[in-house]
């Protein structure tokens, strides 16, 4: 173990990745002494939860002091620069985890520090695979971006898809009313909104679902799912308003004309990321179809900058398995080889040590 | 693999991690292109190794551009903030190191910057095992010490050892005269002058072994070995001076008072070590003596701060095998879980990709 851990828990998992989450286990499994600093948009949630880990960790006769919940940024940031704290694990957006892993990097003695950022997840999907099962590719789409209300990290923010195909029609049929869902806080509500209105105020986006938030008297949003349709040449052109994660139920699919180098696309819009996706037809996953050799650059240029390819499926489930790889280049992460979910994510508090001709006797 | 990378390389081995050296091999194993930053103390070695490489490089096959060498601390400065470099890697001092890892840290896209810096490497000596084998335990020191000269970084550069033993005679007795040896550059040659003096002024430091630094007409520094005595109460009244390493051909034993809590000396002088050594007696080894607790608590304090735990053996001898940790927490090392020494440093420049529900056929 590396010794004593503060995770900042994150706000849009309040028990997965919350006090109790997938980065506390990991840390308490490596046999580390963890302190949480709870998330302000769910304060008593984290109160109650630690009450029951702090009871199970005394019942089961662990050390006192192995697990203590804080609030507040600022006691957050003393406390990772205390240096007797050996690391810090963190999921949030780009710009807090960023300040974070500069604090962790610039202390007199550096520490690790594992921030599970910003990610959009792109997917492509082939005209044979649309041709073959375009209403089971549409209800999956609709699902993966409007579950939890979009507000995932492994949502997919962007579908690139041929330019004139069936699937824009097939997810217009599929969407059935989702009911309005409240988003995490009025803070990401506002957020969302905003982020809404540049991207369907941008030159050539069409809105296909229009969908739409109205707020109650708290300042809480209640958001229905947008899904927008853009030419690839529009995209291009309003990059750099859409190219920013819509930390809710918005998606973008992105018209790609007949004979565009897909892998091309990767480093051209992309940073790292946690995923990205691939949906073909069973003839073209034989490899054995004329597309293949753009197939597999394709699939080269995905892993290239992403933890996670999958393939006819969709990113926001995550499995907690030894294969799991929930990371990816800067920004998805403050540290690529790293996972966040999965068993290998108690690698990240231990430390490995060579015992060198030891007597079996006394280790 | 990460992409590219570049390797600042060691001025203390011109071939084992130099050019084409350990970080090197990994960077190339890993599948990255390599640009090595030349260090300015063999230029005209690193060309000649760099043309060999080239060479070798240009018959197998490999595209161009794979392996590049540049010469001057600036280059090496710029490359490192390229935003086409993915990770970068050095062998060298704390000083340098922390620099290069600090803008490694604070690109605007930050990479992983694995540095292996400065250690000391302290052994504790059992008063059985100086019983059972005193002659052989100084001849190992003082071959261990002065090898090289003493500049490798797992130099042990001090030993604990009980007061009042027969080690020290022992180092005298089996010290036959070991031929001076020049230093590797002047800069080198006048840091190690300035430590032997600094160290040999220090309030109740003894020069067991005096040795000694001449320089010639060129700057050049040749040293012969100076072995310190000096009660744990004076280390104590002197550890500014003395804890910092001496690169070069000395080492300082400390008197230990019977009764000291061994474990306890760790966390009271030393931050992270690449290695820490203990020597003990066949019966101490069975866990079965009186002051077994006391050693299996000194083990425990020294894997919490170093990354390999030798057992009657030096730590100047570093294997290439699976099982080698050369790595430690800051400042043996900028990056605690990661080794540069065996067959796990090519997993520095990799990234693990998951591929979910992938067809065979296009990977």
């Amino acid at each position: 173990p590396l010794g004593p851990v503060i995770n900042f828990s994150a706000s849009n998992f309040p028990f997965a990745f919350s006090v109790m989450g997938g980065d506390s286990a990991a840390i308490l499994a490596a046999g580390c002494p963890l302190i949480v600093k709870a998330h302000s948009s769910h304060p008593d949630l984290s109160d109650a939860t630690a009450e029951i880990a702090a009871h199970a960790l005394t019942r089961t006769g662990m050390p006192e002091g192995t697990f203590q919940l804080i609030h507040g940024r600022e006691a957050g940031v003393q406390i990772l620069k205390d240096p007797r704290i050996k690391a810090g694990s963190f999921t949030g957006s780009i710009r807090v985890g960023r300040l974070l892993a500069d604090i962790a990097a610039n202390r007199p003695a550096p520490i690790p520090f594992y921030g599970e950022l910003g990610s959009v997840n792109p997917v492509f999907i082939t005209a044979d695979a649309i041709t073959e099962r375009a209403d089971e590719i549409a209800t999956g789409y609709l699902a993966s971006v409007t579950g939890s209300a979009g507000q995932l990290c492994t949502k997919p923010g962007f579908a690139f898809i041929p330019a004139d195909s069936a699937l824009p029609h097939a997810i217009t049929r599929n969407a059935t009313d989702v009911p309005k869902h409240r988003l995490l806080d009025p803070r990401i509500a506002k957020s969302y909104d905003e982020r809404r209105t540049a991207v369907l105020s941008t030159t050539g986006a069409h809105p296909l679902i229009t969908g739409g938030i109205r707020f109650d008297d708290d300042g809480q949003g209640w958001a229905t799912p947008t899904i927008i349709t853009i030419s690839l040449d529009d995209f291009r052109t309003g990059r750099d308003t859409l190219l920013e994660e819509s930390f809710g139920p918005l998606s973008i699919l992105v018209e790609v004309p007949d004979g565009t180098d897909l892998a091309a696309l990767m480093p051209e819009f992309y940073e790292g990321n946690l995923s990205g996706t691939l949906h073909l037809s069973e003839a073209e996953a034989t490899g054995t179809t004329d597309n293949a050799p753009e197939l597999r650059a394709l699939i080269a240029a995905l892993a290239n900058q992403v933890g996670r390819v999958l393939f006819n499926g969709w990113s926001t489930g995550v499995a907690v398995t030894p294969a799991q790889q929930h990371g990816g280049p800067w920004p998805a992460t403050t540290n690529d080889s790293s996972t966040s979910v999965g068993t290998a994510a108690i690698t990240r508090f231990q430390r490995p040590v060579a015992y060198q001709n030891a007597p079996q006797a006394l280790l």
